[in-house]
């Protein structure tokens, strides 16, 4: 039951500490908050992430550079997947004395700010300070809906379909591959996989893509793997769902270094795909309308009464639940300590 | 030169990945940022503090509930400090393995909402992670203008007489108690200095009149003591500064616990009241119209042409130079060794 933790901590949060003002229009619990102040014409869309060293990170896996793109993109793409384009983030820094703080500041930021230019977000403040142990980083990013149009984890009905961007279960390739002592990549599918675990991209265009032209009835990133976002998206929206194991977009190549697909596309975190539903009656024209320069969606699934997650992990297989085994922020204790089934896989 | 390094690196951070965006009013480099979206009526003012065990406080010299106080009330000082009125905030925390989570979070989240409450700000999300060492806390607070006033660092000019809200080097007084092994308070004055230390009033109602009413040039919150904030006021405002030590609104009683109240008051960090300066055309009316309601201001100096901080200790001593010596988050170890030279003052 290690999955339940954090989120059971987060609604007693909501439920004695929440927001009881008619501007907060989605306070606790969902991937950002939405707030539409008074004077505002448009949704503002407020997310904050920690990333701790030896929690989230290891120094020795990653560039400052890298790390700096991967804080700023796990909040981007929180408002990616409320439909929210960004606008502004802050970042707090602590750093321990072993560190030079100005080269690796600096290359920290260079690394961050070529991912915030791409995407039109602003670095507005920050805080630094000395850190007792590891680095330790805290960003805030907000962003501005189009025509106050967001996209909440609550929303879907039975029966909606289930898809997701671009490729699951390749960032936990990559950090296979680092946990085997490959940080380099020996060819170009294994630097494809320490990319994606490294310098996620987050899909903030689909997002918002999405929300503009309404095919979304409710979303989430897929941060801890979808075997743990997928529950909290039907939680949610009050529904089950079942999804395909063979309809899932694979890594395949991470078989060459001893990886299960189908395994990290189902419980591997880290991704920061778009875990997406949309009405049957809209589907043919999203598929139809969806521009072809966006990574590709797949539909894996759909909605459905009930409660919970069934899925047939193999073709003519019989549906069988499935058990959340993703990451759970909370319980996570040291980096290698997130996949120990992982290295030395069936 | 402790003092020089956190500056130079925000300096070299606003230069170089500052905002270039006609929405961003104040980017890095004071108390907060200022953004003004398409669309908003007013301004909107955001801040982004972290606290850590061990650098920033003591687990052992706070209450959770205190300690979830003094988090928002860093945040909502500097929204003060600008003239912003809260609004929403968001939190992290980062606990490690041996506090048990939901106890010691419902504490923190208690304290932390009453102060909240009192100012009408709004919690609206967060993030929850588990730590490989000590409480790591960061907020992240948004606050409102009232049509579009806000009172930056810069804006100060020769001729402006400086003000402080309340009394300085109480924090001080009250951390020195702890330090000394005290933690209870053995009479009221004790107890009010540990009060002012662990559980601070922010100043928000103050620093949002004086915007309303156009009295302050400019603005800033004392976190890490005059000597190293007033240096911020001038240089934003290319200015210097003057001021009189027997003017300054001591807390005398921390002599009785072998303190220095006048040291306390210059170099004594975390007293969170609000410096500012006023046109002197405009002081009259400030100190007739001052609503007795709020904490008591007091005259302290003026603002000059030139640089840096001068100040006349005692009654008819000379005019001398007032080196900083305050806090600087970055250099600063653990709290015990903030004031080294305080546990045997002279």
């Amino acid at each position: 039951m290690r999955y339940v933790d954090e989120n059971k901590i987060v609604r007693m949060l909501a439920g004695r500490f929440g927001a009881r003002n008619s501007s907060v229009i989605q306070g606790i619990g969902d991937d950002a908050a939405v707030v539409h102040p008074a004077g505002s014409r448009e949704y503002w869309v407020i997310t904050t992430d920690m990333l701790l060293e030896d929690v989230d990170f290891r120094k020795t896996w990653m560039t400052p550079a890298q790390l700096g793109h991967k804080s700023l993109a796990v909040n981007l793409s929180d408002l990616a997947a409320m439909g929210a384009e960004p606008r502004y983030f802050t970042v707090a820094i602590a750093l321990p004395e072993d560190i030079e703080p100005k080269e690796w500041i600096l290359r920290f930021y260079r690394g961050l700010s070529a991912l915030a230019r791409r995407h039109n977000a602003v670095l507005i403040g920050g805080d630094l300070s000395r850190s007792p142990l590891g680095v330790q980083i805290s960003i805030t990013a907000l962003g501005e809906t189009f025509d106050r149009r967001i996209i909440r984890r609550a929303g879907g009905r039975p029966g909606d379909l289930l898809y997701v961007t671009g490729t699951l279960g390749k960032a936990a390739a990559g950090l296979a591959l680092l946990q085997q002592g490959s940080t380099k990549g020996r060819n170009s599918r294994e630097q494809s996989a320490l990319r994606s675990h490294r310098t996620p991209e987050p899909r903030c265009e689909v997002g918002a893509w999405l929300a503009r032209h309404r095919f979304a009835s409710c979303m989430v990133d897929l941060s801890d793997g979808l075997s743990m976002d997928l529950p909290r998206l039907c939680e949610a929206s009050g529904t089950g769902a079942e999804i395909s194991g063979p309809l899932l977009p694979l890594f395949p190549a991470s078989r060459a270094w001893g990886c299960d697909p189908l395994r990290h596309a189902v419980h591997g975190g880290e991704d920061f795909e778009l875990l997406f539903a949309v009405p049957v009656r809209r589907a043919a024209l999203l598929e139809a309308s969806y521009p072809a320069r966006y990574p590709r969606i797949t539909r894996i699934g759909r909605l459905c009464r009930g409660s919970g997650v069934n899925w047939t992990p193999h073709p003519g297989a019989r549906m069988e639940r499935l058990d959340p085994s993703g990451f759970d922020h909370f319980r996570r204790q040291v980096v290698t300590a997130t996949f120990p089934a992982l290295r030395h896989p069936g």
